[in-house]
């Protein structure tokens, strides 16, 4: 184990938080940029208490909304643009993780003079990394990217299909604030997703991640027993609010670093996904589930003990020891079985997808990210003809 | 769940990292102090490293040696005295939770006008919240208390023999340079107070925290399979550095408010050791072994459903449902019997102290820390007659 870890966002979490945003943003500017997706909030008057509040403490705002599941490049640049033209001085980001990424972007795109496109790793040698941006602050609306207590931000840009991400410190919100209350109205389907994109925040580092992280396997195994337990819950009744909660604080603490520390591990199953969203603009949770439990059945195959561990841990199959493939992917169908229960697709005929296309997906993917043999890094490192097969065998 | 939670100090984790101290510490300033123990940094040779280290980065430095195991309020006024001289503008802490305590609050009182014990929460009604600290880098030479990484130290007024705490976010440290290869010296015996030391740390929000925690009972009991599959291994070999790489990373996130964020738990057990130590100066640590399993019997038969699943997932006893309060009481046998495995006393007996003083320690834990009824908080909340029952169990 040898890492950094560093995570300055305060976070302000529980029911009835939302009233606290405008003595909150007060602290961090005098004129808001509030940005916000395709409309919910307005719809569920999250948007007016947010005006209201923020009156009430005498903070002024523009609005960015708009902002599409896969957040496109050109959207950051309207937002950035609506920033300077406001002069605002801090940016609320409401709504769902493609907002908070958009707005995060938006919030470094000011302070830059060249195109916010330089800063996203999509397989350029030296991306920008940003280093200064407006103070930001997340009101989430989703329980899902966990981007709300992150320095990450996932970018599309439409024109050359390729979704990537930037990493910079100086994203990391000042504030998150959390009310669960506000994730009721979600709707089922996208309830699930959120299930399924924070346990696969999870899945990754717990399989890609070096040796020896007993408590970070124990930390990441938590978060998949709770989200199995709450998840259902809160889809069974969307406004159990202790579901809510549970949903919500398990995304939370699937991506802000706690899970992963020390561990280094590598986001192939995402890297994968972000191909097929760029390419298909389908949900980004979708994608996971199709990709993720096809991934895990390759991977298992080459060094299953991590795999047997959590057929053990997670679903209670008794195993043959930690080399135990049978084991190990009776858990594997297990967690398919999970998602598909949930409501999740599971195989690219679930999203009308067929495979024309999986070479060009597989030969994108390693065009944004590979390590220096020109492979997808994780345990183990995927050849183009590795990503073909796994994508294949999810078809 | 209703909580804040905030945690900005930039851990460098991993063996080796030495070497990093001055590079780090000229980025927070020109001329630090460096606080030490008893001198084991010295005969350790870990001092000179740290001297080479500053001086090839071109940061002078001032010394403030000799911080006792329980660190003394005339310490800090020493230490705050000496940064203030020599005109230090950032305080290394280098040793263990003595001395980082002690030096976290020495960078606070630099900027105090009065008293630094006002700063102390000894029953005061309304202790001075420090708002200024120079910078605090910590580099921890014993996997203990966790200190390094949050914005809490505990400091004793011999006089008065009241041992108590301050927590304020200008005591977050800056850096967090850990490097585990800095504990292969530690002697067992200080090697087996730190294990119980984080366990302990990890109980108390476990069993005093709200209910419906699901994610945060995961975490602490990784903590402590981790601390107890590690500790033994470290004990057995000093040297084992994965072991001490192990049990070091166990007592920071066992205390750094990743395992207890959102439980609002209380820390019964603690407030009641300090008075112990207060009064005979004996390490914390082994104060927490005698009066942790005394605790949990108490509690256990008051609330068993928590001391039921310790059992059960820690100690893999099969327990008759959540209110068995035999199979509860099974595993708390075995965690004591653990501690004596590791060589901890478990017992005042062991410590070489009689009852006598028994009423007087519960009277003054009670005047130290108490609800609106007058009881010290936790789970169940306790009466001056509890903490003296708890205590006499223990003899």
């Amino acid at each position: 184990m040898h890492f950094e870890f560093y995570n300055p966002t305060r976070l302000v979490f529980g029911i009835g938080n939302l009233s606290k945003i405008g003595e909150i943003t007060k602290k961090y500017g005098s004129k808001a940029l509030i940005v916000t997706g395709g409309g919910s909030v307005k719809r569920a008057g999250i948007f007016d208490r947010v005006v209201t509040s923020l009156h009430e403490a005498g903070v002024r705002f523009a609005e960015c909304s708009g902002v599409e599941p896969n957040p496109r490049i050109d959207t950051v640049k309207r937002g950035a643009e609506i920033a300077r033209i406001e002069q605002c001085d801090v940016v609320i980001a409401l709504g769902g993780g493609s907002t908070m990424d958009a707005a995060k972007v938006m919030a470094a795109a000011l302070y830059y003079d060249g195109d916010p496109w330089d800063m996203i790793h999509d397989g350029k040698k030296d991306p920008y990394i940003p280093q200064k941006a407006l103070p930001i602050i997340t009101v989430p609306t989703l329980a899902a990217t966990g981007s709300e207590m992150n320095a990450y931000a996932v970018i599309t840009n439409p024109k050359t299909k390729v979704k990537s991400f930037v990493g910079a410190e100086c994203l990391y919100p000042k504030v998150a604030l959390v009310d669960p209350e506000l994730t009721v109205s979600v709707p089922k389907k996208h309830t699930a997703y959120g299930i399924c994109d924070l346990i696969t925040h999870v899945t990754e580092s717990y399989f890609n991640g070096v040796d020896h992280t007993p408590i970070q396997d124990r930390f990441a195994e938590g978060v998949i027993l709770a989200a199995m337990e709450w998840g259902p819950k809160a889809l069974a009744d969307g406004h159990d609010l202790q579901a809510r909660t549970q949903v919500q604080w398990a995304s939370i603490v699937a991506l802000n670093g706690w899970v992963s520390a020390g561990t280094n591990g590598a986001f192939p199953v995402h890297t994968i996904e972000h191909t097929l969203s760029a390419y298909h603009d389908i949900p980004h949770a979708a994608g996971l589930a199709v990709v993720n439990p096809a991934w895990m059945r390759f991977a298992a195959r080459k060094r299953p003990e991590k795999f047997v561990q959590f057929a053990r841990r997670i679903f209670g199959i008794e195993v043959k020891g930690p080399e135990d493939i049978a084991g190990a992917l009776q858990g594997i169908d297990a967690f398919e079985a999970f998602l598909q229960r949930i409501g999740c697709p599971t195989r690219f005929s679930d999203l009308q997808i067929d495979g024309t296309l999986i070479p060009q997906y597989a030969k994108d993917t390693l065009q944004v990210v590979h390590d220096e043999n020109g492979n997808l890094p994780g345990r183990p490192p995927m050849t183009e003809a590795d990503i073909i097969t796994v994508l294949q065998s999810a078809l």
